[in-house]
């Protein structure tokens, strides 16, 4: 996926709740379902540019509102240490069930592993 | 602490850059540092009543935004899950260090575990 595609998911994500009903529609159509701007229009039954321009206005609040934020940084910043993190954790895990294979303490630390990875997507 | 001033602290942490900075100021002084309105109001040479008014501002917006995303409620919502983990984590490490004392595993998964403390608050 294109760069600016999963940069405008996260920030869609965040703050996505910010824009209007219809903002939404189209952040969705365009970056989630990669409809072209026509057909987004015909779907919505307005102009190629009238979409363009509601997009750009949605895309900009959006980028404006983490300019003050930063929540989406701080996910970045903090989702590269929650995957060297769990590295870290299946290593350990590894090593200690090579040496008490089927322990409880191995179960409860791929159970901690599991849940880490369900919450910081790792 | 009152659950008013920890809510007030945690939607501030989110969303407070959205303020002005006169806002901002008066959020700190009676949330953070527990000043009277009175005295924000000697402090910021202004009256009483417009310290209040910019308060209650303040909160509705805060409020508001938090309506609309959810981010404080989500954070919330993990934090008890991430307080249940950490005390998870710090039984298999007890457990293991008796086993296995000074053990790299053990001292790895200290590590990982004061990671996991710091990015949590647990």
């Amino acid at each position: 996926m294109e760069d600016r595609f999963v940069e405008m998911a996260l920030l869609y994500d965040f703050y996505g709740k910010i824009l209007t009903a219809k903002q939404q529609e189209i952040i969705e159509l365009y970056y989630m379902k990669n409809f072209s701007l026509g057909e987004i229009g015909e779907l919505l039954k307005t102009s190629r540019q009238a979409v363009y321009d509601n997009l750009k206005r949605a895309e900009k609040q959006l980028n404006s509102i983490e300019d003050r934020l930063g929540l989406v940084c701080r996910y970045q910043r903090e989702e590269k240490q929650w995957s060297q993190t769990i590295k870290r954790l299946d290593n350990v895990i590894m090593a200690l069930d090579r040496e008490y294979s089927n322990h409880e303490m191995v179960k409860e630390l791929q159970d901690i592993r599991e849940f880490i990875g369900s919450i910081t997507g790792g």
